[in-house]
């Protein structure tokens, strides 16, 4: 397997090629994480950067590109949102709709740039937002998304909850690929419903940059027998709109426009625990590796989470993966709705 | 009843035929028992060979054929998988998946011949593999598969459990048929479920060739009165890959080539504890005899296991036959595994 | 009550006509009990015989016809089937299923005549035969069975026995209707579960044609305030196929083909006591009575075995009437048996 | 087996002597049931009579002495007690305590002539009247009772309800003995409790004097593989007291002074159903027989009603034979009453 | 471990001392199985045999001791009791009860020789025959009985059914000893029952003597991981009451007095099926073997049927192992029986 | 929090006292891990040296000293048992029955030492082994115990599987504790299921000393939100039998006594993910920490895995806790068993 040297993303600079060797088989995917911040506040600019991010990649080879946790609405660090109503506002603005134009570009970006794209994003569903994740295909289609079940904290504040049905995994032509976001992949009910949906390839956007968050994407990565993509963003002060438009709850807003405030560690680890790229606390940038799919039958003879090593008669998890409404009604075979005449 | 001479089987030479005589009454079935070594590491070669006794056991008139445990995949004679981790790679490699094209094509071999086909295969689920033994009628379709319940000593390594949903007995034109694997035929309660199912050609594929397996194949005959038909294959030290790439633990592999690694046995048992056909310890064998399932009355008359020589009243046995997993979803109707896009 | 002649049967010859009387009032019954031989070995003709018979009673008026133990598949009279094996077979091959292409003409035949049906056969299930006693109504349905809990002597060398799940008492429009095979009938147990169902029409088909026979019959009548109506066959030698190919057992085997081998004394008692027809020791005929069903609860005034002549709270029975099976699953809601593909 | 005739009781006439032949095997039990009526009013000498038939049964080698249903205390009939205060009265003084000063006498007399006693009492216990039996064994001792469990018709009037603590059956050296009065031998739990209790020579004292009666017995009979000794008194209009002192009910009284009120019919049936003595109709009488207990395991080798015919998993039945009180005391370890300083 | 020979009884002769050798491991139980006739008809008799028989298995240094079914009591070979009423009444007299004075002293000759005695008994309880077996301790006590489950064909007019409260293994200082009676044998729930308890020494007291029950008791110490020892009768003719005392069945009683009609076969196998003494089809004869309880684990650790090679949770047998009583008393802490004034 | 130095084993030597220092509040809990290897095939030595570490961990001042898996019975380490068949019995041998001798002697150490024990052991169950965890209170008290639920690899081979009626939590004085062993802590369902019974010591006997270990460590820290206790053993070559009583199966068995085979690792980790002693890889050493129980409501504020960031209607698990036998008894109120007499 030829690993693939993880590249710190001068400002504007072009990425190193990377050798892709001739040993590479068949079933090897190259697989890129970004490590890079949300332009806050401005979803057209953000599509625009990632965009280039994914010209990038592409032209590393990358054939799947995994975003961070809300690369797109952005994550509302250290934002009470209490103090300023507007910015609930523009943070509503930021969001988008899915479907929608933006999932529409989305698409065609990934369809240009022939890559499976894994996208972190704030979705608004009428007057609720929720952390998503979209996933599209390399022909340019939007496959579908993940709703994250629980916030964290204050997000719970911000954000919605997810239910049962929107926690696919996909099978492509690189392999089986969902999501869970950021705490999600602390949940170990939900990582066992994408262990039994067969999950190959593990994304897991998010916001935690702190060093013992690598313990559990290796911890994921031998549990569940699958490779495993750890996007965060990192993120100086300065990428968030200025004080007083957004203030730093609980930090006597002395950070420089340099200070960081998210530091990354974006990370990919084989089925074996074997860290193949990262993690990078240096800047923004792009964690890339060869996954070798082979490996995930070798981790999997020792230990099968969802096969040999269960005990289903013991211990079963039971997923409800059906959309629940607050409403429904009985003459609708789809969502509620106002009627459309 | 006329008996089918077992005929050894030359090098690539046809079978000769046998006289089928004139008394063969209506519900009289002519069996075949395969006894015949996979040829490992090389599924497309096994079928072919599997196709070729096919024939030949059809063209005896056979309209049941019976092969051993684990033909298509191999059993894993004297390996410990532990040292060449290249090797489990290429056995789950050989491995099929159900349904899946191999499966498809012993269905169409069955159909060819118009033959009832019991094949013992190694079924790949996942990243986890089953000894599976696969059921096909003579109209060329697939009807449903028996998964090992408990592997034995080492097999516990490379092998996956089974659950209750998988044992079934067919109700077919030449009578009901079912399996047991190997030492699951040393299980009385497994056994019993057969019974319960109202087995009358019980199939043993099997793995082992030692002569006191012949007394319990002769009294699962009379338990169960029902003709019992094991099949074992004939393997010698050369249809298995050469060393190092394949190495036979234990042994200080000094095996010649022409080392017998199992020795067969095959054998087919009428209800009546009757020894129609085999053992052969002879080499690669057609066992073949024809089954008159009128006997199975006349057994039964004096001891039926599960009609009037039960007590149910004193003793029960449950099996629990809904399939057990791990994981499972409200919405899915069958089993857990990704969406298709 | 206009008591119905008790008629001879001629060789094929028609019933005379009875007269019905013009006071027979509304909630009278006119049921005729068959004192007829099974074609031994040969169903489809004692089904053509049953008709033939019911016919008769039809013709007669009767509403309901009883006929005795096994007259489908016949009584085993005299045989230790120990000798020929060829004879087991024969009597398997006779019995029938149940369901099954016989229970349904026999339905048919009911509904044809408009009559009620209690009908004695043997019964096989998979390898085992039952003593089996078959309901069916006048709308030409099969309602449902009685298998015997309990062969007498050599009858348990040759029949299954029955669990607390097949005890039934159907309510009709003609009355409460249920059955005891035999010496069942001396089981008090098995009769208060009967009394403890309700019964009224009170079935008992039998082999025994000693006397003291009459004794039980008019004590059930009186024990349980019902009507009675005893079943059996009337057999010469010559109704059994002649030796070899059938012998009787502790014979010196010199009956003439005229012998009489089972002499009948088929009867109907009234709930007070009274013998309403027959007993008949002459030869085969129909027995037939009109039952006036204003009788039970004057003989229950006094006496009501189940009511107030009870003292449950010293002497209570328990009737365990769920199915018993040696094997039962989980999956199934319905009896085990193959798949049928 | 040398039967004994039945004599005639001529007016204070001794009793043919029987022979008892010389092929009496050791386990045969002569035994006499005693077809008597009660001098009405008068309990002296009503026990005064009975000593004298005692004295004439045992004087024809009689080891056994069975007594009609309350033959001491008198059955009540054709009596309402609802016209005369007065009557109800004199019956209830001529009940007996039990125990009291004629249990005693009755032991006295049972050791006096050697002889088993089985004698039908009006049994006294405060304000409430019981019809009771009575047991006594050769050596002079009272045994205990049996209270009739529940009285028929007009009885309910006059007598309580036995309980489950008086149903004994004796093991005594003539076999194991016990007793089930009138209609209470038509209640097929409260047989089977006696058949639970392994009972050899059951006692039927009755006032049933109807012909089907004695289907009954010879039911009885085969149905628990016992003797059956059914005793009734045989009494003429003038054992009565005369009007207006008694008057039958529901006649219009023109009964003459020999008019038959009960008519007798007692009886002795063997376990195979044949009688052995009676029935009797003709007046009073000892009715005796030899009994050869070697009969009943020849009868129960077919039907073993409590034994190998009983299917206890399906039917069974409990005996609640703890005595029950309306009033208890926890601090008591015996019967309620009144404290004895 | 030292096989002791097979000695055949001479008439009257002492047996040939076995050198115990010095290699005799603590755990080893020296075992004979005893292959030897009742003497018909005489109980006392036959007791009388089977204290020689257990004096010289003694002196063989024997400390379990296994006797023929029906050892006591007679099997009643090719009677059908049908004929001759008197034979019944013979047999029923020979028959033992349990306990009484025949298990007095069959405890006591256990006692005297200090071995533990399983022996095969015809059990009489009230009127119903048991086809049983009686273990007996060193110490001389009775330890317990198991009945009968489910006779065989003609057995089931003559002995009754047991039920799950006497299926005993006994924890012993020897070994856990248990039995299950010939073609109970063939049940595979009730030996799994036996299994359940932990059976380490599996005595099949039986008589079939055709060499497929050999395959039988081969399996049965391969399925279960015991030792299995096979005590049949071997008796001639003569060993039976001439007819027309006793008449064989089916035969044209042209046997002559040294006819064999009973050929033995006892046999003793070791948990991994191999032969250690026996099968002796020559004549009467203890048939010894040394038993080295350490091969159980041996065995066991490949195949352990109730263990690590069970999967309960699709498979499990329910044992119904309460007395079933067709009647019980609420107020008996034992078996309904009658009083003992 | 004092942490408390771990300290390495001299041989034989006295630890070094530590300074519990003054800041100690009453929450806190001293525990030590035990990282030492078992006495190979010699149980009671193995028990004498547990006993020295837990006085010298006592003399630590620790309250809870936690063993590896397998310390007592031994981890069968790089042995197949396939060659040597003595080395089985030996292994069997050394294992324990619990309760049983070993069991009460390791609560009197408990109790003497006045400390929570949680020991590794191979329990005897019958003959099938189980590797299992021992918790012992303070007192003296054996609580009960954890079986493994599924064995890796080779294991299988060895033990039996647990089931669900054995995975317990046990609130004691020092907090809520229980274990799974090895990789069992790999499996999602069942750190749920530990977490759904409030695990706050969770302890992970172990045999895995690869660097990986150590992030699951952390993650199930994490996500438990409970203090981890990893406990493995230290092992050289000659720590197990020499060749050839026991080989080394997969090596050129060329390792000198002093080859480290299995090199520890034993770790305590805190709720936040702190690891507070270890990991140690040098040698045989007392692991010790103190725990400050109050750090696990600060982890849990912002992640309960089972409570306010679990999402139950959508992922729920079912632990099917009941014991699952393949045999089992109405009667009995325990397990099955024979009766001791």
């Amino acid at each position: 397997m030829a690993l693939v040297p993880t590249t710190t993303i001068p400002d504007g600079a072009v990425f190193t090629e990377v050798d892709m060797g001739a040993d590479s088989a068949a079933p090897t995917v190259r697989a890129t994480v970004v490590q890079a911040s949300t332009i806050f506040y401005d979803t057209p600019a953000t599509i625009d950067k990632a965009e280039r991010l994914i010209a990038d990649a592409s032209a590393l080879g990358s054939q799947l590109i995994v975003f961070p946790e809300a690369f797109i609405g952005g994550y509302p660090r250290g934002s009470t949102f209490g103090v300023t109503i507007g910015a609930r506002s523009q943070y509503h603005a930021a969001a988008i709709d899915v479907p929608g134009p933006e999932v529409d570009r989305l698409a065609a970006i990934a369809g240009k740039y022939k890559v499976y794209l894994v996208m972190g994003v704030i979705e608004r569903e009428g007057y609720t937002l929720y952390c998503t994740v979209l996933f599209f295909n390399s022909q340019g289609q939007y496959l579908g998304k993940h709703r994250k079940l629980m916030p964290t904290a204050l997000e719970r504040i911000i954000w919605g909850f997810g239910d049962g049905s929107t926690i696919p995994v996909f099978e492509t032509s690189i392999g089986k690929i969902g999501a869970l976001i950021c705490w999600e992949n602390r949940m170990p009910l939900a990582r066992t419903a994408m262990y039994g949906k067969g999950i190959e390839i593990y994304c897991a956007p998010t916001a935690d940059s702190r060093d013992i968050w690598q313990a559990s994407m290796t911890h994921i990565a031998l549990e569940g027998g699958c490779f495993v993509l750890s996007a965060n963003q990192f993120c100086r002060r300065k990428d968030y709109p200025p004080p007083p438009e957004y203030t730093f709850a609980g930090t006597n807003e002395e950070l420089s426009p340099d200070s960081i405030v998210c530091a990354g560690g974006s990370v990919i680890i084989s089925p074996s625990g074997q860290v193949l790229a990262g993690p990078n606390y240096e800047g923004e940038a792009l964690i890339s590796a060869d996954l070798d799919l082979g490996e995930i039958a070798r981790a999997k003879f020792d230990f099968d989470v969802v096969g040999h090593y269960a005990r289903p008669e013991v211990l079963s998890l039971m997923v409800r993966d059906h959309p629940t409404t607050p409403v429904s009604f009985t003459s609708a075979s789809k969502e509620a709705g106002p009627q459309k005449p």
